[in-house]
């Protein structure tokens, strides 16, 4: 069987991590590589989390750093869910290899225009190097076969009532991906919420025992103390790995197609994703909205992926 | 028992007649007077049925004439909901009474100046006669006891993805509305729409065989049809009635405290009310907005409510 | 000669008040009455303003109370530049009469209502008591003969780059006014930042040597004084009287019809008239914008205007 | 003399093509390279418009294409102003040379990163390359030595009542550059609207007899021509090559230090440059807005350009 071609675009952040862990040993996706942006903690730090995910997991992965702030707005960062380096919790070994000198959008821009319109984009933090690289150069577009994002809500947002942090960071960049034509599917915290690690969880993955196992322990504990102290749930909900999930095996998601639009315009409502659930406006729909989550065959999909390794 | 007096500001429409009638003849409320704005249907139709409501029921009750469009924005109306008139369904006798000569807006200042701060206003339209009133006299603003609005949403909208309809007639009333000070129950759709009028209970309610009984089912099924076309679904919410079925037995309703803003200035979620359901602003609460409904309880409400004109 | 029939509608405010004066004896202008707006000072402080300069002068005119408040946005006063009375400067004897007891919205509606379409409204504050009359009753819209306000700018504004104070203060108001379909005229900073009034200006108004020319000259020293402080300017210009000396001698001013909106949705250009002074946009012209004046010619009004109290 | 080491940013266009003129034999700027932008016309068109120049010239730059859209907004042109090829009127041989292969963004980081911070900027155009360089590689920063653009306004616009052309094309570009802390000239409107070029300037530089001297007069009677069309005005305006004359004779210019800032969040003064002429905001400076115009050196100077080419 063909292996799905992806590119993970990730700000590691915990969740991102168990992302390119469950990706990087799935007989489902051949991951090309890792490209980094500024997002829970700044680029210096995210692009070396990847790494280190990377190595400690004995992956074979290049890792490109990308823009370190937004298109447009100021930068923000969450610390008080990622912690000072923005992964903390586990020890890693001490980096042996490097980040590559290419810039991340350069290394879209080629990878994509040299590809057969074969490669899925797998963003898990702002949007900002894909829709840099689709202004630098449009014709990328049409050979993006599709985007996966971990991103928005048309419910309640995290950062403010209206909008979930990915697309809160850089609301003009998600506009410039939301309004490119490109196949979308918005994982948003509509499901992603319904995903939470308690600590049963925890321990199912721990006693699986291997290096991947105790990494994802040791990555989750910390988080659900972080979530806990700010939102106040026993267990944080594990947003990123369920774009992944859902590229191995789509009937995790219950997904409806609409017209979803950002708004990118100042104000209180600024990075809402507005997404037409009911139909109402005219406009053709331009994305895949999560609707529903199947959360025992989420965990069993995140058990398989840390049984990969071995 | 002391009952709570209260004004309806309303834009009949179904549902606000429903709310009418089920204020009209509890032992709980007394009715002080109705104002009336432009909102499912323009200020001269929303008026007439306000008086044929309260005609047919037989209430002593006086209607007051308040704005007819918004403070700020252009006018809209809903007519594909509640039809030609603004209350389609039901046939109703030729108007004996007449519309009062005094604004209701007026109405509103003299009669809240001249209060001992008792009173509460029952807004189920848009803001903008309580809006302008407090512009013209602020003073009436510490007078008002509470107000107990239908409006407004944290999860979806029903004209826009981010918007309800009675706040994005008028977001600027709104914003006035709230962020006047004054204690505010916010009933959104978040609620309302749990209250399905499915068939089943139509007919429970027709079965009471009064005249009341009867408006309400012709009512219904006519507002019954209208929403199945627009959102496809089996039963119409009931909105409005949630508001006086909340000052009769508050514990229908759940209710968290928290800061809800209004995005007031155009752009694509205008007229979304912001509520800061996990308390991230700074903020000081401003209203108790509802998270919850007693479904049972409430169409027991309503049969009473029903029961209470023989 | 038939005198033209208008209401002044005011903020006094220095400029304001020497507008009372222009008009008060002019054989020109018949000043039904003046309606006062919170701006330059709190609607305490201008009504009584207003009230003091009427009594100065033994003007037979009913002052009238209005909004404190603009109708959205939160007050705004400008006390750096009249002054803790908001017409620091003269000395006033105490108070013989009072301010009427009818609200200054109502008095409008009722007094344009009762008209024969004959009344011009001469605001030169913000533009709230205005448009509360018309979202109030906008049956009094075709009423109106015209409107010749003082307010924005084409060019450069005076509180912010963007934008003029009245206008700033209450842009939602503006934009009810400018939307209207009401003839409207236009005076801004474009022209009345010319009419400086230098030292030898206040000379020559003194030397008249009549209680109002005296009040004239206490109050334009004062006046220089601020504005000097706050833009640099050795006189001050004399904004608000251009509005009556037009309607005196309408060739004072260079005037040409332009479409011309209001920007009112918040940011940063808040409060911006945005005037098509090269017609680019297809909208139909919606006022009379002054794009020049004859500064001898309004001196000499002005001049006038003093000798017309004996 | 050391001449400044320059960089044309542009989008010819007429007044870009009498920049590229005036700069590129100018003993006083050394051109280092010419990287054009969407704006006048699409990138394609403004591409081969820059080769044209460079060619019929006998200049030796190299010309680099960067982004054929704005950032964020939708794509802009101008051909009502340029023509369809976007620089109608002269005859252009066919080209001999052809556009480089690094796209202008990647020209711009790499060119940066290697100086020793002597390279000024120079965009007549939309700003869209020079702020999508800063956001992939912010350590370009403080490498420019200073960004002397043509753009924006503070009294009226050209394309709406707010806005500049080139920066209303690209609003969120020039709020990235507004905003990056690089010395900026803002060279507006303001001062270029006042060298029109009337017909008595075309024939005094067509008696020059030379080729630069026929291109320059080809060009501009074209200019002036669809310019009388748009604009009623008998001279078009130069905009463009007031950048230069700048570099090459600072004493054109009377500029004032203040803060300016973009309006960049949509509505009807969307792509505004709000000066702070008057300094009310607490602000400090990032900006020289050009407030006045020797216009008699200006054409002094644009005679001298043309007769370096012999």
């Amino acid at each position: 069987m063909d292996r799905r071609k992806v590119i993970l675009d990730c700000d590691p952040g915990h969740d991102d991590a168990v992302n390119i862990m469950l990706a990087g040993r799935s007989p489902k996706l051949e991951v090309l590589g890792i490209t980094v942006v500024a997002g829970n903690q700044t680029l210096e730090k995210t692009a070396l989390n990847a790494l280190k995910v990377v190595e400690h997991l004995g992956l074979d992965l290049k890792v490109y750093k990308g823009c370190p702030q937004p298109m447009v707005r100021e930068k923000q960062t969450s610390a008080e869910i990622h912690g000072e380096s923005g992964l903390d919790g586990p020890v890693f070994a001490p980096l042996r290899g490097k980040i590559e000198d290419k810039h991340a959008v350069s290394y879209l821009v080629e990878t994509l225009m040299a590809s057969d319109g074969d490669i899925t984009l797998v963003p898990t933090g702002p949007l900002t190097n894909i829709a840099m690289a689709m202004r630098m150069e449009p014709q990328i577009i049409p050979k993006i076969k599709e985007i996966v994002l971990m991103g928005g809500c048309y419910q309640l947002g995290n950062v403010t009532p209206a909008a979930e942090f990915n697309i809160y960071v850089d609301p003009e960049a998600a506009h410039v991906v939301f309004s490119s034509g490109v196949p979308l599917v918005m994982v948003g915290l509509d499901v992603t919420r319904k995903v939470q690690c308690y600590p049963s969880v925890v321990e199912r993955m721990r006693s699986i025992g291997t290096k991947a196992a105790h990494l994802f322990a040791d990555m989750m504990e910390f988080f659900n103390k972080t979530q806990k102290e700010v939102f106040g749930w026993e267990g944080g909900p594990l947003h990123d790995p369920v774009t992944c999930a859902y590229l191995i095996d789509p009937s995790v998601l219950t997904v409806k197609e609409m017209y979803s639009e950002i708004d990118h315009f100042g104000g209180q409502s600024y990075g809402r994703t507005n997404c037409d659930y009911f139909g109402q406006s005219d406009k053709e729909p331009n994305s895949k909205v999560a609707i529903d989550i199947d959360v025992e065959k989420f965990w069993d999909i995140i058990e398989e992926g840390i049984r990969n390794y071995s």
